[in-house]
């Protein structure tokens, strides 16, 4: 219904007289027309290929960031630049070091990439924060979004902090991630952190794209699992006690023992490594350096088996096989008349009118005609 | 190369004299050629799919295992009637009791299910027994194949015990295993145990197919875990610490401590059922019942707090969405185009010289070029 129609319903409805709406003017632009012109043209001069990689490898923090914008766009043509840019800046990727941070809202994961960052810049390291977390478009809530809590690291020359791609599924941020992870470390960052909320999937992701994982946690009642989704502890290389400071010394020491028994129910990874429970407390900047050793002894240690170089030859081919498999998913789901077709043939499955199988197959039979007509 | 080019192969190596093989006659036929017709006639008389519904709808062993046998052909023709036997059986399944069983070689599984069976149908209950185990293709060593540790059961006319479908992926496996329980709840089995391996991914098909899931465990050297992959304790509703006799006792009753230990560190499922651990005796029979009426409890628990219903529909939705990422990989990995360009784009990808979303995309942009070329 257009507005002049709203505006008659009113003024013939005999009862509403007070509700009488006088039809307005349109309001100017609140942008001088010109101005914003010659602003369009301004943003019209992009870089090339070329500029990118020289930048990156500089390690110009701002043609960086402008590449990972081009990674996490959506548009065809900021993907295909960005494709180009991934592939030229491959060879000079690889050597960083790549961990994952998980942990449950509250248990201060802000307050420990501030303290962990400045320990790893403070020895002359160089480091990038990048983060995976696909709920931040719905809350609007990613932590590194909240650069507040990291006032320390956010100005520190020798950091680098990108929040969370915030629109996608999590097969694209995942990936999307991974992306600007390569960019990053052609840039010359030779320490990655990845952190993610310990309440998904989304630890799978980031697990297959680190060398070492770390679960921070706090001491609470006993009842220190309930926080953290099923599994996600196993996966854990090391598991950090923060907050142990003031009156939570005792509590905390005594949740590294609980935590140092559950873990021994676990089968050793393959990796041949048996996980770590340690305590630090982010605020007094204690047990950080701790954290640190305990991922330097594991790259040792995974180096020296071969773990270490496995398991990234492992992750670069899990990466083919998933973009494959997400792609494969997303053309059909995304398939208009697939779209159209599914909440109907979901009901039927959900009432037993139809076996899942045969709705399956009806859908994929739609499905591969439609590709087949397409130009 | 033919046999005859084979034999002048050799005839003609000067070295390999001794070698000389003389072309033999023909091998008679092992069966009489008039009587192989016969039977090939006699088998040509096939069932119609009206003729598969009366027979299953009537409990009728011999033609539920033929349809059974349908539905594990990769035949297309075959599968087209198998679905449209699925299909018309639909609206008579669902009203049956489907218990998961798994738990590594050695635990006593088939004694179990022996021991277990026979107190089922003792009661009046009519038992299938299927399973899931992709492994069995390659060391022919499915659990269930072995019926001659089921004598009892074998040969009890309320029981029907089938093996596994040996060939196909496990996504394949799992499909046809679950098109079966349909088929056997259609002709009356108002229990169904899926018994599964408990060494790897087809716990979480079995477990995406039951109401109930039970892992089977035997008491060790305080490394009872050690054995049973990651992840698989989590699904367990109930523990059954098997070979809890003679010298046994003690030994499984601290084990049933030790996992009832280990099982509180685990958040409660969204079933809000508390998994039990329980021990037993399948060769003496004991604990047995106690085993059905946990799982009597539980399913009163589920339906009660309306999880069971929920349960089985977003089973029905998942196989739905299963079977669909399923075939799209399959038509993908078995494209013959694309099967000869993997091994390359995987080695560009281990030796970093092409990205793994790059490798993803050509081959992905390959394969549509493929589908829209085909008939």
């Amino acid at each position: 219904m257009s507005d002049k129609n709203k505006n008659e319903h009113i003024e013939n409805a005999p009862d509403y007289k007070a509700l009488k709406v006088n039809s307005g003017i349109s309001k100017p632009p609140s942008i001088n027309p010109r101005i914003a012109d010659r602003l369009k043209m301004k943003k019209r001069k992009k870089h090339t290929v070329d500029d990118f990689v020289k930048g990156i490898l500089d390690g110009n923090m701002a043609i960086l960031s402008q590449a990972i914008t081009l990674v996490e766009s959506a548009k065809f043509e900021h993907q295909k630049i960005a494709q180009e840019i991934i592939e030229r800046c491959l060879p000079h990727s690889g050597k960083s070091t790549r961990i994952g941070i998980t942990g449950v809202p509250g248990a201060g994961k802000s307050t420990f990439i501030e303290a962990f960052g400045k320990h790893v810049t403070s020895m002359g390291h160089k480091l990038a924060v990048l983060a995976i977390d696909p709920s931040s478009e719905r809350t609007k809530g990613s932590i590194l979004g909240d650069k507040t809590r990291m006032e320390e690291l956010a100005v520190d020359p020798h950091a680098y902090i990108r929040p969370s791609p915030s629109a996608g599924s999590l097969g694209g941020v995942a990936r999307k991630t991974r992306e600007s992870l390569i960019l990053c470390e052609a840039a010359g960052f030779d320490t990655i952190l990845i952190e993610t909320v310990g309440v998904g999937q989304s630890e799978t992701a980031v697990h297959s794209m680190v060398d070492f994982f770390l679960l921070i946690q706090i001491a609470g009642a006993g009842d220190e699992l309930q926080g953290i989704k099923r599994g996600i502890m196993e996966m854990a290389d090391a598991i950090a006690i923060n907050k142990c400071d003031g009156s939570n010394v005792t509590k905390a020491q005594l949740a590294r023992v609980q935590f140092e028994n559950a873990l021994h129910l676990f089968p050793l990874s393959p990796s041949q490594w048996s996980p770590k429970v340690l305590t630090c407390s982010s605020i007094e900047k204690k047990g950080v350096d701790d954290i640190w050793n305990t991922i330097m002894d594991y790259c040792k240690h995974t180096f020296e088996n071969g773990y270490f170089d496995n398991r990234r030859s492992e992750q670069a081919k899990y990466w083919m096989y998933e973009t494959i498999n997400e792609q494969l998913r997303d053309n059909f789901y995304h398939d208009n008349v697939i779209k159209n077709m599914i909440p109907d043939f979901e009901t039927k499955v959900l009432n037993d009118e139809m076996s899942s199988f045969i709705a399956a197959y009806k859908l994929l039979n739609t499905y591969y005609d439609q590709v087949k007509n397409k130009e």
